[in-house]
């Protein structure tokens, strides 16, 4: 990382910082304010410097709690504003059809974020994607200048589409491990994955989990931890089957067969 | 549960089996044919008795996660149809405002579900939705004819107002709890509640735990577990801090005032 970028997040901290300071002054013991946590001097920022902008692509076949996991936890940290963001803007449909979320922006609208998240979709989605030049162009552009390049499930593989994951770590969906190398990753096993300013996540439901990491890098743990209390997100599935080292082989193929068959 | 209720549950349950038939025939051994696990003859279904029809209602100012969390276990179930209704087709506001979802249906042109799913969401949002007579006539309506009803989060206050819970045990947000009372609910510990037709979840994530229930009981536990597996639900979160046992009253007064400050 350039010391150019090292100083945008080291801003983008105390910004954040700064949004939250009154909540934690309110909330914590008064021997917070003594361990540097100082508003920012206002003059020191440019205009687009007054928070974290999260731009998050939404593409025809995405799948939606890999966009709406992190969204819902990134949400409400303080100076964090989450932008949904896609080629046209208007509704954009999942990957099973039966679903739309609005992308409020246009990818030409959006030509820097601090936060670059890519969520996964179906085969036939991110096939699309990886094979487009417009959308590659511009999360190459929105790259360069982020503070943070994120992605869930196989948003990894269009990441490494863009060129971004050259010889790098990364995980992706569970199912899609053996396409990383393709695109010159290494896959490397964890629920997400964190190399420089890159973290990728595992499939679909790791997002909320990664969003929670990027949440502390953003602010701190106490902000990143009142964030999982705040979705209240004390996992407790009736089953423990979430991955595939937990999963027969028999389990295996139905998830991929109904998978495929909720597909448009 | 009347009998005609339990004969439609059996009757759901038979039909989701027959749309999973191939998948399980191929994944599973040969011996689990011979288990009971028949096609249903079509001629005994009326025409909307050919699967689920989930409907989840959207309202201005619900949370995205407590929708799409059991949107996404649930679209890829055999014979499920995920729908979102509200009062109008078209976008709908989450309580951040920052995300819309598409409601493809109007509650008019909804008038009956198999499975009823309502969400939580800010407090506004919520409370406009407790006194919203036509919403709760139409909640009421569908409740009658359905073989589950269920909620996520402040959802049940929203069940409770419809008049749906009066002496039953039940579970909401964890700031909610005191407010079942209010409705005339017991609050009852618990990642979900369920009480004969109707299973409220805890706050927000706890969907996703909920939806994989539903799904076993929508068909059976191994149809369940291949979807958790399928949204790679193998949770890992970098705190532990997502129910308020787990969290300082310090920690507590930060999320709540966290979400207080991102409410539109």
């Amino acid at each position: 990382m350039t010391g150019v970028k090292r100083d945008r997040r080291r801003l983008l901290r105390a910004a954040v910082a700064s949004g939250v300071g009154g909540g934690l002054a309110a909330a914590s013991s008064p021997a917070r304010a003594e361990q540097g946590r100082q508003p920012m001097d206002a003059k020191e920022r440019t205009p687009d410097e007054g928070g974290v902008r999260v731009a998050v692509l939404l593409y025809d076949g995405f799948t939606a709690l890999d966009a709406v996991g992190p969204y819902e936890v990134l949400c409400r940290v303080p100076g964090v504003t989450v932008t949904m963001v896609a080629e046209k803007p208007g509704p954009v449909r999942t990957d099973t059809g039966e679903l739309g979320l609005i992308a409020e922006r246009s990818l030409s609208s959006v030509r820097t974020a601090d936060v670059l998240l890519v969520p996964g979709g179906g085969d036939r989605g991110v096939m699309a994607v990886m094979g487009n030049s417009v959308v590659l162009d511009w999360i190459r552009r929105i790259h360069r200048g982020s503070v943070w390049t994120t992605s869930v499930c196989t948003g990894s593989l269009i990441l490494g589409a863009a060129g971004l994951l050259r010889g790098l770590p990364a995980t992706t969906y569970w199912a899609s491990r053996s396409y990383l190398a393709e695109v010159g990753a290494v896959y490397t096993p964890g629920r997400f994955v964190e190399t420089g300013k890159i973290i990728t996540a595992a499939g679909v439901s790791a997002g909320i989990d990664m969003a929670l990491l990027l949440t502390s890098r953003l602010t701190d743990v106490e902000v990143a931890q009142a964030m999982q209390l705040a979705v209240e997100y004390d996992p407790d599935p009736p089953f423990d089957t979430g991955s595939p080292e937990k999963a027969s082989p028999e389990l295996q193929r139905l998830a991929l067969r109904l998978i495929a068959d909720s597909a448009r």
